[in-house]
């Protein structure tokens, strides 16, 4: 942030502004061994222990975190609505088909399916599964996106 | 997903398993230009024009979307709760004091801050800001964790 200081300059305020970037997903849950078994039935792997009260999933360069919702709503200083609240994550995956196989692993693994895949308004091909907790995930092939090896997704216009 | 075949094997029945990974965060705003003004003012940058439905800023390796919020919970097929639905993001820097400042500054954009920096039961250090649209940020520092140069965040255990 540059504000103005007494002097006839600007001057930053603190040492850099806040970064474009996420470090943490936690999703609230209402039971945490359901929760933790849905993911690792699709494949995810976490170190937590079995008693842990959070469970951390290392997810490319962020972290995903399950954690009960009563507890992340009070550390998070909000009240919860209750249901959905305006936050949805997407998986991109590099075809229409992927989509499809995401789909069907996601509805295997106990998701239900409100979607299935799809041709998009936007010209891309998704469709939506939620986890046991109401957590809604798009899976999405986006074509005017780029797809890297390592899982990251980069804007056409960056 | 294994699955058992007809035969004494078992085989894969897609070609891998959801990978461990998230793409895309949407945020449902109520007001687009008041919400990219305030990620804008935090100092993130977008090359999305102003008449653009849906404003994306590039985040390490994924996206960051605001989009309105009722269209974003048809798009997802849920129902919306009102208010906050279990989902906090968290932006994580290297020191307490780095903690102070990112929320000094998130304060100066225009957040509500209902909780200042301040060392954690988890013994790390961490403040709430709230955006213009109740999403909450926790911003923390995990002595814990390891905060790489290029701003990814890798748990200590993998």
């Amino acid at each position: 942030m540059l504000v103005a200081s007494g002097t006839n300059r600007t001057e930053r305020l603190y040492d850099r502004a806040v970064e474009q970037r996420v470090s943490l997903i936690t999703l609230g849950v209402a039971d945490q061994a359901r929760a933790r078994a849905f993911y690792e039935r699709l494949g995810w792997t976490t170190n937590a222990a079995p008693e842990d009260d959070v469970v951390f999933f290392q997810a490319g360069g962020l972290i995903v975190a399950l954690w009960d919702r009563d507890q992340l709503a009070v550390d998070s200083c909000v009240t919860d609505g209750g249901g959905w609240g305006g936050v949805t994550l997407a998986y991109n995956v590099g075809s229409p088909a992927d989509v499809d196989a995401t789909i069907a692993e996601a509805e295997a693994a106990g998701a239900a399916i409100p979607r299935h895949g799809a041709e998009t308004f936007w010209g891309g091909y998704s469709g939506v599964f939620v986890d046991p907790d109401g957590h809604p995930w798009e899976v999405a092939h986006n074509p005017h996106w780029t797809l890297r090896p390592d899982g990251s997704v980069q804007l056409a216009s960056d």
